[in-house]
């Protein structure tokens, strides 16, 4: 059971000196976080870098060989300091140019809004050679997906539509499902009994989170996960076992 | 001028299943990259790894060889996935064991709140060998400093009361100073003026940021940075003159 599961991986590559600065404080990583759970996708790395290209170069590198998908945010705007479709083109060692289809949708675009066509503003339709374009129907400049490799904008509502767009020609997994206990004792109080409930259940992945709220409320979450419903539950039942024999109400 | 300074730079590793999974959504990176720069320290990367060992000694190992400094958050307490101190001592290759001083501190803790010294909370007195505790004012239970390898915990209020406690021990760098313009134009309209003076002024980085408040006004924050105030202000005024040329108010 679940043995011919195919297990998709991702990375997350946040590129932006303005997330570094702290000036930006990003919100797009917490969003693919949840999207690629939700839909059977394992985000196993995240990483933010500046906006230089032998950075990114490296990044992109490092990580499209070790995962199923890397997502890219950030850096595909029209100004000197995006530079990410050239660092991606760069990384794969392909060329790059005005795409015909997103140049006539640029053009389009542009000319509807009475905007002048400029060499910066045109820079928008430069997408490495052998890349899919990833549509944006929020503000027309696309995305794209080159290979395992797939760029999207940094603005969040910008980068949704990409995500969304994109997400019908992924392939996924199976979904891990979770279960969340949530007790109001530290997390010392029940450490034993969840790395002994761990121990009997490898294959389900066991965290305890530790919560803070208002004033005095404090506790824990432990948050159970797994692909397999049965294994799942079964852990579930011990773990509750094991907090009513030392009697914490959950 | 500025010749002599010493940049100092660092990394940030966010250790956290919790965060891939999209279950907590990030708030130390952007406080620690605010703090950072504040103090004159240039934040050059983030890495976000699950709990898995071999992953966090990759992750340290890679950074601290690259960075001045590297700060990390999460997996500092008493269960059995929190695996930072263990395997922080692994990637320096040096012993792990209680701390007198640490195990001292948390015994007279528990013993205040009548709680029992267990093995799991015990563990939280397990340092590697060479290392300085970071002090923690808010829930007894130290981070520490092995080399230039800042261990925090990934509870945003107790990072705060780690990262205070360690930074007068921090060599810092000349603070990068920043200028922001406001526009209420598109980067499409700027991109060349920008560019041009970036050309001008190598040595202060220019950024553009595309915003998109309420519900129609949008415009592009333009940041320029400098560790020089003569230097950035040169750069200001001739954009400045440039934006004027073109008629866009700032």
């Amino acid at each position: 059971m679940g043995q011919a599961e195919v297990r998709v991986t991702a990375a997350i590559l946040v590129i932006g000196d303005e997330i570094l600065s702290g000036r930006t404080k990003d919100k797009n990583i917490g969003y693919i976080a949840d999207h690629l759970t939700a839909i059977g996708i394992d985000l196993r790395e995240v990483r933010v870098v500046a906006d230089i290209e032998e950075e990114i170069v490296e990044a992109v590198n490092a990580l499209r060989r070790r995962y199923s998908y890397v997502f890219t945010t950030g850096g595909i705007g029209p100004t000197h300091d995006d530079i990410t479709a050239d660092s991606i083109a760069k990384a794969f060692a392909v060329g790059i140019d005005h795409h015909p289809e997103v140049k006539q949708l640029l053009l389009e675009s542009f000319q509807k809004r009475g905007i002048e066509p400029t060499d910066a503003r045109m820079r928008m339709a430069r997408i490495p050679h052998g890349a899919d374009v990833v549509p944006n129907r929020m503000s027309v400049a696309p995305g794209f997906k080159l290979e395992n490799v797939i760029v999207m904008a940094g603005i969040p509502n910008v980068m949704h539509v990409m995500l969304d767009a994109v997400t019908p020609s992924l392939k996924t997994g199976r979904k891990r499902l979770a279960v969340e206990i949530e007790i109001l004792r530290g997390e010392g109080e029940i450490a034993e009994l969840l790395g002994e409930t761990q121990g009997e259940y490898p294959d389900v992945s066991m965290g305890s989170y530790p919560f803070n709220r208002e004033a005095r409320v404090f506790g824990t979450v432990l948050v159970l996960r797994s692909t397999e419903p049965d294994l799942l539950e079964a852990a579930v039942a011990r773990l509750k076992e094991r907090l009513t024999a030392k009697g914490i109400p959950f």
